[in-house]
């Protein structure tokens, strides 16, 4: 087999559907063979898009494509400091990428070159929301009746409108949040839900790592009788020696990660069984390499994999999420986010879902392709957004 | 810009209301320029006053008002013997005025220099009380009414009456207390409170350190239900290792370290996240230079602060504490005491609660004032107190 | 005091001598009145400057200068996604900056308002090299004669030329290391610079985190008897658990933490009190603001700072190294990299040397400025560099 | 892509030098397309053979060839008893013949699939022994002269001559050997060689699990200071506890894991960096699937590969470690048996070693084919080995 080489690099952004995406676009050696990798950082997608172009690219270019594991181990120490989401997003969109060109030199989708299916299709859970009990359970019920078994449920980004904040005087703009209020809140919504749609439905509730631990932990043991199919990210990346705690006290199956970018993060939590669910952003944590080396690891321990898949990851990471779905023996179950029907026409091949299944398009490689004329008539819009500038109700910052 | 030195200090005492203050006054070589520090220790009041005219005032007299810390270092260690609560009052009187000093010379407020406001004020809880449960919740309401969202609730300072006290013939004088007796009544009233006020209040109580251990985690687990904001100091300071038990059997959480002096008592718990708010008394730890690192300390493990103050902490400790809340990432509530209106004449400055949040007077340094004349009016009186000679039902000594 | 807002922000990149270096500048709304701050992270700087221009500086123009702590806090978790060497470099630019403006705001510098000088200087360590145990000793000495009491002694990059590297055929290009060729040459020339100067001079030799674990505590096994003040970055990132194991064989002192982003790194190495120095680099870890409280939390545990200073922390990064040097109760000792004398034209203010102790300028805020002008003549040159893309003999990738 | 499913299985034996072999050839439905795996247990080949041919033949027959990861997780549950060498290397046949037809069908060599190259050869280690320290140096230079620089010294089976050994009246016939005797020999071998031929050749001893565990420890700190690339196997499974009071008292570099055949011996060595090598006998693991996931695994502890290389792994097992090799990020060294000519001959693309590295043929899959006619004529023998059956001087039975 004569040695393809990376000749140039495109670093595409879009943003045709809320989160502003962007796209590593490998150009080889070899005419008409290229490569797609999501490398979505929607935050702070200008700085993901620089350290590509500038800095990872003068890097990769006349590099051979198959050696993936090298350009990934070489690729992550090169900058020297590592470990963060914008220099693991952009190696991921090349990781992703040098993925896609194996696949399609071989052939076969990538599931493939992991090890083959393990499985048809991935479940899949949606976002089932409203601003009262009542509505959440209406939205779930809606969700049963498209197929879908498992279902997260939540009252607004901050737990619906929170009566009991009382603002110093002065107190400066910012999303407001009480997290006691919350959590009560939350625990007669869920239990609402959970007597009006009965067993049948696996429900799942994302904290989204915004409580005092112990009111984190107060919380777990609360919804235990109500038997989610798991809690989502209950603690602070900060404050993750308290999983130990809250595994003592209750048995509320665990999923979390979606903040990760540090090994330091995800391994104590794994080796010590101290979760049940592990769940990355593909991207933030540097690509398919590593996800399926933290997938095999944690199957050791019997933690099953629930990957990142809100709107901020692209079609072409949900693709990647959707590969190692398929091969993971140790699958769990995958995030979802519905994209509307014009970003399948701007990504072909992005995996559809049907009757609560996420299916490949069974291409080579990530089976996902770019139509970057659609995807231009989308460009990505600068704002500075409030959810992240999160204030406890005296002003205080927290985190997001 | 010139050296300034300390060029006299001066130990105030006066007893306005209630308890003894301690306030410390240091007078530089620059015209005008004087600080105020808490030195309060109102059980030994005589001996803090003799360690600073005594012992430490020829060690600082002279020094260059700049070197806070140094000064610090070194008078914590001049005596050889340290961590004790006489010296580290004596201490605290002159580390608060010298950061009451610098923040004069910089035309700023103290909680400038510790790195700027992260809210406007301070949530304050209030001190409920009465002789039954109804009485207590009778009390909560009137504290919702003046704005106040966090209250902690008392029955006297041992529970009420302890009916079932029985002493042997011949028993002493003293303070009887049933520790057993005291937990039953208290959860009663808990529990009544929390029935009547419902879920808006948050409600703490404080176990002031009393209990027998294996009676405390029973405690702190009865209570788990009713949601308090925090139990305070439910382990005396010898039976610091069951905290480690109590996290394992509750949620319930826990405001820890009135009675601190030694960084051996606070160190474990916070690096072992076995509290969730740390509360130690700002001048027995040695002022506002050891409060600030501990604060930044217990943020980078998820604890509060939650700095004690009650009526012996002197006007200007209550306002060294609001500067440390004001800045302070990681500040969770602050205790309040309800200074009588005489007392704001003679501490011009003392900051003001309104609605529930304690207000600074935004002067530079700690904003607040001591009019001697005022003060000596209200010279301190000796008195051996009862609370303090705690017997059991058999008249056994026990903690105060 | 009126409120002071930020009124914009520059993002200046100079490479003066060797590095390529990033200063931020804050505009106030008050005129005249500006601070620096230091952002330098050389080998990805195109994308320090994106993330600053593009995403944190939107989220900074028009905030209250004086909120230090609260921008920083939530400058931090404003990406969501965050403690990656990115995005803390910007956030550093911020954050010194605005230390630099409330210094010249309270006509001080900055250590006053840390607490004030516990020391006049920092003594600082250089760096002694030579390709032979000969040429090291030679250049040992040279350091002496100007004054230095410690004195780091390397061999090149990679330990001098290492003969027994053979590559199998087909090996790439990068540069190439044999670890254990390395310490046995390493230890031949402590061992021969040790016997030649005597026991006067402190010797330090850094490890770079190059070693494979094992290698890296016989390393520091071997090295004991040669009284080394300490070995610099034995062990990498990913191999923080070995400290402990390298603790029980050896009490070699131990110097860690260039390389850390993350809480998750330097927390439980000091907390378990297994390394005796600190040594993260300034702006890879947030800024001044961070690096304060981290010193105070060594300072509980009797750990020392030994803040980065090679030529790539910028010449404001380096002042900023000193006022926390000149402050900090634990400050242990200053890497220090020789600036040629143009880089003080540039930089007006840059801390001085002088026989072996570096001085602050005792300006108010950072006390260095920077002349633009001087400072665009030397643009940053964009290069792909050998010296992260090491190799073991086998051509295997490894860390930098 | 239309399905290929398996169509027949082979169990192929063949003993051509010193090793009874065993092949597992797997016929698919695509004419022309079949793979081969190592089932290589030398001991027990008989059972081997009968567990394919009875029990997993009929389990594989008609399956998807491209569902290698399914196969392995579920051929491993279908016995129910599970992780034992019989059944393990039943099923690594199956495993490393499906991922050699993976290979066949993409096109690519095995290590493709892996990731790519990592490097372009393996560096192995030969096996240097002699009757005398004397006769193990001039072992070890031939070695030297043929480009070796790692090299493993022996001195026979059990250590050479063992004088000591004083048998009862009675004893039984056996292998007899003194493993305190055996300590002091090879110590004096070790010394002996290391400073004959110096520092350049990195020097390997294997204990061969045969010590009693204090005695091991002895041994291991008192070969530290010959700087040994690592001892080899020096505690028994049953002894794996020991492995941290090894790392307590010394840094001799540990290689473990030949007779590994269940997760729970090698995950806790590898999670608790109790080790530095990891070298299962890759079918006695199960295959190439179990391999690379625990390869990924070590190398998230820093914990290299040193896969089992004797004659009694066949030529396939070998290609298949050289493929683990080449991809493998953690590679740390390959053991190598060196087979004579006429190997080469019945295995076609049976990896060469050249100057040290050992190269694959580079043809798609694992690369390696079989001359069954070849192979036929060198049917297995049935005998009973004394090496085993070992006792000590009072003819206890003890480990072989």
């Amino acid at each position: 087999m004569a040695t393809v080489t990376i000749k140039d690099i495109q670093t595409i952004t879009t943003q045709p559907a809320g989160s502003r995406l962007i796209i590593v676009k490998i150009i080889t050696s070899e005419p008409g063979l290229y490569g797609l990798g999501c490398a979505t950082f929607t935050q702070r997608y200008n700085a993901v898009v620089t350290a590509m172009e500038k800095h990872l690219k003068p890097f990769l270019i006349g590099r051979d494509v198959s050696r993936i594991e090298e350009i990934w181990q070489m690729g992550m120490v090169h900058s020297y400091w590592r470990n963060g989401p914008v220099l693991s997003n952009a190696i991921s969109g090349a990781d992703q990428a040098l993925w896609d060109i194996k696949g399609k030199q071989a052939g076969m989708p990538v599931y493939e070159l992991l090890g083959g299916k393990c499985r048809e299709a991935a479940a899949v859970y949606g976002h089932a929301g409203g601003n009262s009990p009542e509505a959440v359970a209406d939205s779930v019920r809606q969700f049963m009746e498209n197929g879908y078994r498992y279902i997260r449920i939540q009252m607004g980004g901050y737990g619906g409108e929170a009566s009991r904040i009382v603002k110093p005087e002065g107190a400066p703009d910012g999303a407001y949040f009480d997290p006691r209020e919350y959590t009560q809140n939350m625990l007669r919504m869920i239990e609402h839900v959970r007597s009006e749609v009965g067993d049948e439905a696996e429900l799942l509730h994302d904290i989204h790592e915004r409580l005092h631990p112990i009111d984190a932990v107060k919380f777990a043991k609360e919804v235990e009788p109500f038997n989610l199919f798991f809690l989502e990210d209950p603690l602070a990346p900060e404050d993750l020696e308290w999983f130990e705690n809250m595994r003592q006290q209750c048995c509320t199956p665990i999923a979390m990660g979606e903040l990760f970018n540090n090994p330091r993060e995800w391994q104590p939590l794994i080796a010590g069984r101290l979760i049940d669910f592990i769940r990355m952003h593909v991207s933030q944590m540097g690509g398919i390499t590593p996800a399926r080396h933290v997938a095999a690891f944690a199957n050791m321990y019997g933690v099953r994999t629930a990957w990142h898949g809100p709107g901020d990851t692209s079609p072409v990471g949900h693709a990647a999420n959707l590969h190692l779905d398929l091969w993971a023996p140790n699958f769990g179950i995958q995030e979802w986010c519905n994209f509307p029907e014009h970003v399948y026409e701007i990504f072909p091949g992005l995996p559809e879902v049907r009757n609560g299944y996420m299916y490949p398009s069974d291409k080579p490689g990530l089976g996902i392709d770019i139509n970057e004329d659609l995807a231009s008539k989308y460009p990505c819009q600068d704002e500075v957004e409030w959810w992240t500038q999160t204030r406890l109700p005296d002003g205080s910052p927290t985190r997001p």
